[in-house]
């Protein structure tokens, strides 16, 4: 330990077998300054976000780690997860949770109409995302869901939540704002709406981090072509009831979110045409079968969060123990 | 689905292998009002608990899921865990955490004194697991530890805890509790104390249960032979510096924690007396020769605690998404 490793390796991704070069730095962590004050704001940050969804009548749920079916995450042309991780027990195949999508989906009802958890989803990504700078291979997603709610009631709440944390944050981390020379703006609501067809005019095909760097306030990006689960608009055929939260200043991606489809038939024929297994989402389309909870909801990344208030450089950084895709994990 | 499913399969323990009969109700999970009133219990507990640690000055740390080390959960004769979950990615062999001991130990230092993790843990038991009514395969544990500490700190802590635990769970979830026909006795500190060799000469080597249905109140069970991060006390060879709390009226262990074992040179001495693989705690070892920071601390189940709580017959009752060793899991 505590000199460079190198090591080669293969990952097979989207069928081709590619070469894979993992360098890096054994050392074990060490905690200097600037790792203490991303330490104190994630501490900051899930203290607020615990407070604040139980004060607006959510249920807190317990995250699951181990489940016969997760969300796809596709399709989705910038999905770049090599494999899903899965394990067996007692003869039964189990895989690692995603993100919480399907089990919100399922949990939400009338009874328990407002709902979040803070759950660590496992996304095994290729290793070349490191070099997108937020993207991780373990994170923690505050997932949330809201039954009979439509987009514009995450998006007022999104912005209650953002409006009142960054104050927070500026009186409880002042200090560690000041070691890390982080100015940050204060956040005023409602967000700049954007449909992804007016971005990609503006920026092009590429239009996230172009429109993230245009900006110092986060805004909504309406209307992506994603997952079966994200409502298609039934009044126009090919746009989508779904949205994302793009933070300012080249942060990008925030959140994503949208109304559910909750319709079988509908989601059936969605499946089919994104050409996934059904019989991996068994258990949830038994359950969507019997009649789901029309719902709308959202995720968002509790490290990329800490990221934009801190104004890291990488997301890895933010994090104690590291799990930055194609480094190797030291502890 | 909808109707019961039997299945045969076979796992290896200890080396033998078993015949194992899984049958289970396979219907989807239905939320009837004693659910519901589990998972109130459950977002109250989770809402407390954080608000608790963070008044306290507790830094909240991310968990994680996936690390090339984690908790060795032995040798414990208790112990029936079937196998350590893991996957590879990118060519490293990583396991699934059982509990976030030793990440806690790497963590704590100065100026990082006090933290606390709520952490999914994954322990693959046994399905005979099942019958004990305490055991799940996935439960979320809440971690501290608090350097230079003794194990005294860590008894005022907890007892701070409970006592205020309880009045706000019959305040906040009252029509809960009615409809669960459950009387919660307030809990009055500080709790007795009783090493496990009078435990033991009292009741016999299985105490546990029968200490906790002699009792009303929750104790402290002192002086366990565990794991070679617990202390060993150095003016009394074959005691440690370690306890238990065991809650009353047989809903039994609480909680486990100690004052840890921070000399690099007993700690090596332990793992061999103990006749664990040295090559699957590399970089925990490599930190402990630079030297760890000595510290308390201790761990417990949420769901144990909402059991004991809400008075539930089976742990697994109290999870939404259940994780009982032996049954199938649905969703």
């Amino acid at each position: 330990m505590g000199i460079n490793i190198k090591y080669a390796g293969c990952a097979a991704i989207f069928g081709e077998v590619i070469k894979v070069i993992i360098m890096t730095d054994s050392k074990l962590p060490k905690l200097d300054e600037k790792r203490m004050a991303y330490v104190r704001l994630t501490s900051a940050v899930l203290w607020y976000t615990t407070d604040f969804f139980h004060k607006e009548g959510f249920l807190q749920l317990m995250p699951v780690i181990l489940s016969p079916i997760t969300d796809p995450l596709g399709p989705d042309p910038g999905s770049t997860v090599i494999k899903t991780g899965e394990i067996e027990y007692l003869e039964q195949k189990l895989v690692l949770t995603q993100s919480m999508i399907l089990h919100k989906q399922l949990a939400v009802r009338d009874g328990l109409e407002k709902l979040f958890i803070i759950s660590p989803n496992v996304r095994l990504e290729h290793p070349k995302r490191r070099e997108s700078k937020k993207h991780l291979f373990e994170f923690s997603q505050v997932d949330f869901e809201i039954a009979h709610a439509k987009k514009e009631d995450v998006f007022a709440l999104m912005e209650r939540f953002l409006v009142g944390l960054v104050p927070h944050v500026k009186r409880e981390c002042a200090a560690e704002l000041s070691l890390l020379g982080r100015k940050l703006q204060d956040v005023v609501g409602p967000f700049m709406k954007y449909s992804t067809h007016e971005l990609e005019e503006k920026y092009g095909k590429d239009w996230e981090m172009l429109a993230s760097l245009d900006t110092h306030q986060p805004f909504w990006a309406l209307c992506h072509k994603r997952e079966f689960y994200d409502k298609e608009d039934p009044h126009e055929e090919g746009h989508y009831l779904n949205y994302d939260l793009i933070y300012p200043e080249g942060f990008c991606e925030a959140l994503s979110g949208a109304e559910r489809e909750h319709e079988f038939g509908i989601i059936m024929k969605k499946i089919d045409c994104d050409g996934l297994d059904k019989s991996r989402y068994g258990p949830y389309l038994e359950f969507a079968k019997h009649g789901l909870v029309p719902s709308a909801g959202a995720g968002f990344g509790v490290e990329r969060l800490v990221r934009w208030l801190a104004g890291a450089d990488h997301i890895g950084d933010v994090q104690l123990f590291k799990r930055v895709p194609g480094e190797k994990v030291i502890v």
